[in-house]
């Protein structure tokens, strides 16, 4: 088996807040493009109003997620970055979250449960166009 | 030194919401299982109600840690995933803190603080019968 | 290109809670120090009192980060863990953001946002000295 490092994007367009994006199908495509059956992928958000993480891409669980988020986090409460800008809650709710999901690579396939989906958190107010970093460190 | 890749599992039943269960002792036996010297451990669990980080694993600050999810995640509260099923807490809670770990190992042993410890969360409402996926990226 | 895992070290004093560290010139540093290309670096905290993530480093991002984890998880809210020391605030904001972060490294340089900043956060409530685990796995 030859050892190798792959890097990849994986962009796509978002609706602003809050969007979560299911990236099964994205993720997976690329471990089968680059044919590794062994090893660790890392997906990452360069920027600080996104975050990842991993849920049940269930509609219910999608929209309650969104809500937890909020009222976690909520928007205008008196915080000083809103001075600057406006989306002071987007910054805390991604770094509370944060920007980055490790998965193994097993047999092929990414090691995920049957009802669980790695997930791109759009949390700034406008629409964005996001450009994660995906990095492969795996056998082939 | 061998570069290698290596899968294990660590399985496990637990007791249904909220336990919380001390992963050192299963992932430093790994390590010196596969004698590896140096490199970085993954510790992930396929399922969308559990979930891992590291904690002191005092007593007192497991029981003030159960305390804190529950307060920040409660349980029906009115979520739209508790329609088809009864442990929406569990997925948020779960989406909250995250499935996974990457501890390094360096000269053989998992760097870990003094009081630190890997731990999983059951965050599911039944007992369940775990089995976390651990990947390590290392020299022998 | 040669693979290999390189060990590092990124030490620096603290102030006590809540105090939050830009970590972007230490991790760039020894990226460019070991020369490598390609890859991940893991940072990661050997302490229970302490967390990592990323944010843009803007003061008033930071004063309101500071001000969400104190509202999330209270000091002195009759923690049992008080009763054995006075911090369990601090452990359990370090259990909620998590003790590591995995970024990866690409053409010689961290895969991070404009805006973004990889954060040491010290949540203890004394000052510290601080001493970070740096793994990087990756081709020179």
């Amino acid at each position: 088996m030859t050892f190798g490092i792959y890097h990849s994007n994986v962009s796509f367009e978002t609706q602003g807040e809050i969007e979560i994006i299911d990236l099964t199908n994205k993720l997976a495509s690329l471990v089968s493009e680059h044919k590794i059956k062994n090893g660790t992928l890392t997906v990452f958000n360069p920027g600080s109003t996104g975050a990842i993480t991993a849920m049940e891409y269930e509609p219910g669980a999608v929209e309650d997620f969104k809500r937890l988020i909020k009222e976690l986090a909520p928007k205008g409460a008196n915080w000083l970055h809103d001075r600057i800008d406006n989306n002071a809650h987007s910054h805390l709710r991604a770094a509370l979250i944060g920007p980055s999901l490790t998965i193994p690579i097993r047999n092929g396939e990414l090691v995920m449960g049957t009802w669980q989906q790695p997930v791109f958190l759009e949390l700034d107010i406008h629409p964005r166009r996001r450009r994660l970093q995906v990095t492969i460190l795996g056998e082939k």
